[in-house]
């Protein structure tokens, strides 16, 4: 897909969102889709379905330092469209009033698939990407994973708090206050160690992540676990190393010259799974 | 979903497309979903899919006289993705080079679905609807209805010429050409009739189609059919008595004050189905 979309608002692809320039504007666009059995649990309230379809879209903006505008929804009926709206609508105004202009509606056989265009403005120039960590910059993230994981494991038991998975919150006021320091910026969907390989790819350098700093929101002894897991949206942002955040935040490592490996684990190569890779099927 | 679409960039999701000002511009944007079994064949061309993907939402913005300018790609893994890619790029440098920006590409089980956000910018302010046909004007349509019924009879039956529904045309240029001078305008995707009632409604009138006047792309005995199948996407249009059309076009109807029914067929009701309804299983 890399090999069409060659205009430079594409970004290679390589972005969690395009970057469009119209009308003395600068707009930051993205779509993501979720299907039943993949993106969330067959049976799952729609309700919380739709809010997590918005919040995923907007944390896509909200790494961009993007204010929402408006959104346009691919919608298979389902079980219950009336919950499905009702979601979508308590997400939108959660979210700043993004405005639903329409989209499309379909009935068919199989899992449902729903997806959602969200397109922001950018509140600074130029628009931040994943691609500019330098070397000395350290390495932060605005808050704990494995929120979300624990947040699942409650789902499927029935009990316990499944909060966090089931509503998800996009750090829009943060990506706004981090989009005019930081080198490097993205959310944190698929998984910290994953993200930050991509980071480390997109830059050209090799991150290494301290082990032990990264905060998490499990016990410790399934820290490793929290490290690869995606859907707690966190921002994992790069500032240089006499630059402090402007938001809560916590400083989880350090950008280095490219090495053989994009990341290292208290200075070591991880071996195995890194987070949710997207194509598969078994995943968060 | 009216209930929450109440920014007026929605046009009450009573039109093709929405209608966002952004900074200087005048954006318009639209989304289509396409179903296999629903929206296409299962075991059609991927090539063809992806081209018919790309005109439906050009045929959108050729609706509103705009011009091409970004997409965003929901892409559920399938068959033969190169197939599918080589469809895409072949559509959007055939509609101007628009600019794949980035979207969602997704593994699920079930039929696959494929979705398409376009992003134009208008060529004329105001923007033209669907909602402003006028008690006197000429009703008109850019060509034929029909062939893309005969072409989906033809790929079904693996002979013959099917191309008017595998590569549909949507009229972009047309749309430009026309977007200064209508007082209404719309593409035909889901039957002339139905979209005709659908103008009807959408402006408060009652619209007379003379049935024989339609240019059909069938034989005549099939004209009733003809005139209830969708997929052609030529552009419906009201003008004022006076006013030529800008481009060549059929004169096919007239619009009269509003009576009980949004449509007449030589003056009188029309019974039955009137084309293809959204949210049918088992249409085109």
């Amino acid at each position: 897909m890399r090999a069409i979309a060659t205009h430079p608002a594409a970004r290679g692809l390589a972005d969690d969102a395009a970057v469009l320039e119209v009308g003395g504007e600068t707009l930051v666009l993205t779509h993501d889709t979720m299907v039943e059995g993949v993106h969330f649990l067959p049976g799952q309230d729609p309700t919380d379905v739709a809010w997590k379809l918005v919040a995923t879209n907007m944390s896509d903006l909200a790494a961009k330092g993007a204010q929402p505008l408006a959104v346009l929804l691919s919608y298979q009926l389902g079980r219950d469209d009336a919950a499905f709206l009702r979601g979508l609508q308590a997400a939108l105004q959660h979210y700043g009033d993004a405005a639903l202009l329409g989209g499309d509606t379909v009935r068919a056989d199989g899992p449902q698939s729903v997806g959602l265009t969200a397109i922001g403005r950018a509140s600074h120039r130029p628009v931040p990407s994943r691609s500019g960590a330098q070397v000395g910059d350290g390495l932060w993230i605005t808050g704990p994973v494995g929120a979300a994981m624990l947040g699942l494991e409650a789902l499927r038991a029935g009990t316990g708090d499944s909060s966090a998975y089931r509503h998800p919150s996009a750090l829009l006021v943060e990506g706004q206050m981090l989009a005019p320091l930081v080198s490097a910026v993205m959310d944190v969907s698929d998984g910290l160690l994953l993200d930050a390989s991509r980071m480390a790819d997109a830059s050209g350098v090799t991150i290494v992540v301290e082990r032990m700093a990264v905060p998490i929101a499990t016990p410790e002894a399934r820290r490793d676990e929290a490290l690869r897991w995606g859907d707690d949206y966190q921002l994992l942002f790069t500032l240089p190393a006499d630059v402090p955040p402007p938001c809560p935040a916590w400083r989880i490592g350090i950008v280095l010259e490219r090495q053989s490996a994009p990341i290292l684990l208290d200075g070591a190569p991880v071996s195995g799974r890194l987070g949710y890779e997207h194509g598969q099927a078994d995943g968060a």
